[in-house]
């Protein structure tokens, strides 16, 4: 017998999570913070990593700074769990939730790492498209949780791809009326979308997942966090590896919740960017950028996506194209970059869509 | 019904790993590198980190880093997976491996973390304990993959918490005779152990994972790797969360490849003290240690480990008590720390074992 058949059958099927390294001046593909990390934190957690001794493993828990997001969420510090990413966050709760038989609701297009850890599980995956319009469909996933026994259900909001968001009261309509866990991963709230935090008091089956890779300014550092019902987080707990979130990570995390007051100022520069991008594309004949409250747009495209990333590639700027997701045959994704790198992207827009 | 039954209930069975938190003068419960990272490693990853723009992901794949790794151990590069430490390696292998019925055999007592992924994926554990003197139990190991048909095994070597270590004509044997993957953890290598990667190129079902945890002073950063044939590589990929090895870590696994010299004789120094310490642990009354290839032992002691324990608590040493472990009932873990904190010891031992 082979090695490799000793790879589950149903991982083996999975298409690998891939992205070619393109190397262009302007990144504007993966939705990062483009003002960076302000200097006065990135000296202080440099500062204390010079301090520490990187020998030693880092706390078994990470109280500290599970007790600063329990103040900066305004959740409990016993039902927080932090980690290497909010990837890991996904990982933990899915190993903890889905076997075989176990039923996941996928609103798509969404982030396809959801569909990928499921698979992993070999749980069935049911997806509801969204509207035509790419705001998620109420009615269907309701449906979808009340008839076809859905266990687990994962929404993004703000998501990913497309930046629409579920409202308060629908997701507490589909709380109340799911059997199952929701997760709802708001790795972009810093930058829009209700907070669900509230919600986490009178719903028991309610798990968020949240992040610093965004608005955070961290997304190479890695720090992801769940919050939920306590009983829950010691379960999630098990299914994560120990010591999976390294020191200087951890410091990072703990020093930007210190200095929340350098990070707004670019939240609100990047809510107002992505604002002035939305109407400039919306005035370039051949696309037609859709509504997001999050730091990108997909934007229709008159010519392929395959084309409009190679135009784009060409002028030094590099995009995202989503045209392989579900509804997405003529959409490309676009994050929303410093004043400067949007008017070089609008620059190219009107170059290329003459 | 609760939420809390969407938990797997042999999740909810498991029991969760944890580690007290308790501040001594002394640590030599966790098999760290007692000498810390070298000035100049630290110093240039700080550079580095310095000028790297914290808030833009690292690389899909750290390719420069696979490279280095491909060199330091004689692997092809395409055979190595990086992450978040040897932890979340074996993750990855279990996850693309085990589900409820796959067969996996585990040597005990060993690391803890092996039966904790198997028990979330719901395999079924089949246990050999180590032969009296705390060696490997070839023969059963042998027997039982040959008629348990075994799907994954895990061997440790050196094996925490016993030192002990399989040799390579053993473990030649068992893959040959195994229709399943032997995974085997080498985090300890560089202190002790043969080096199996020249296995690699005969037997397709050998997966090495190693780790920058343990000699290479880094156990705050949490990078490990795997090695095995490119084929398998690529479905563990597909079982790791994208970017899991954060910027920083990479960059210091990266720095800390590249001066192998100041390392190596941290090592030396560590195995020096080793023997040091075995000898002087052995005049002292009342205290048995047991041969170990790595920077710790596991040692027989005539009171409670948990007396023993807190005795060295009292006087400023934490070490590992390991009682609960099958077959260790009797015994303390203690690492191997530099001489002043091993004489430390060996005067706080003759003390409680007058």
């Amino acid at each position: 017998m082979a090695a490799i058949d000793k790879i589950k059958p149903h991982v083996r099927a999975i298409k690998a999570y891939t992205l070619d390294p393109i190397d262009t001046p302007i990144k504007i593909n993966q939705n990062e913070n483009p003002f960076g990390m302000p200097a006065v934190i990135k000296e202080e957690v440099l500062r204390r990593a010079a301090a520490y001794d990187w020998a030693r493993y880092p706390e078994f828990i990470p109280t500290r700074l599970h007790e600063k997001l329990a103040h900066y969420t305004g959740w409990r510090a016993d039902g927080v769990m932090a980690g290497n990413g909010s990837n890991e966050m996904i990982q933990a709760v899915i190993n903890a939730t889905v076997e075989t038989g176990v039923r996941v609701l996928l609103p798509e297009p969404t982030f396809s790492v959801y569909a990928q850890v499921v698979k992993v599980m070999n749980g069935d995956i049911i997806s509801v498209l969204l509207n035509d319009d790419l705001s998620f469909n109420i009615p269907r996933l309701a449906t979808a949780i009340k008839v076809q026994k859905i266990d687990v259900a994962i929404i993004c909001s703000p998501n990913n791809p497309t930046g629409c968001t579920i409202s308060k009261r629908d997701l507490e309509m589909l709380l109340r009326n799911s059997n199952g866990l929701i997760i709802v991963d708001q790795a972009y709230l810093e930058i829009g979308g209700e907070d669900f935090v509230p919600l986490l008091n009178d719903y028991k089956n309610l798990v968020i997942l949240r992040t610093f890779s965004k608005a955070m300014a961290m997304g190479g550092l890695r720090v992801g966090y769940c919050l939920a019902a306590p009983e829950l987080i010691t379960e999630f707990m098990k299914c994560k590896m120990p010591y999976s979130l390294n020191y200087f990570s951890m410091t990072a995390a703990e020093v930007a919740l210190d200095h929340l007051d350098l990070l707004h100022p670019l939240v609100e520069k990047m809510q107002h960017e992505r604002d002035r991008l939305f109407r400039a594309l919306q005035t370039i004949n051949g696309l037609k950028p859709m509504p997001s409250a999050a730091n990108f747009f997909v934007v229709k495209t008159a010519i392929p996506p395959s084309e409009l990333f190679a135009a784009l590639v060409e002028r030094g700027l590099l995009i995202r194209d989503v045209s392989k997701a579900p509804m997405l045959n003529d959409y490309v994704r676009i994050s929303v970059g410093t004043p400067e790198e949007n008017d070089r992207l609008l620059a190219a827009l009107r170059e290329i869509f003459v």
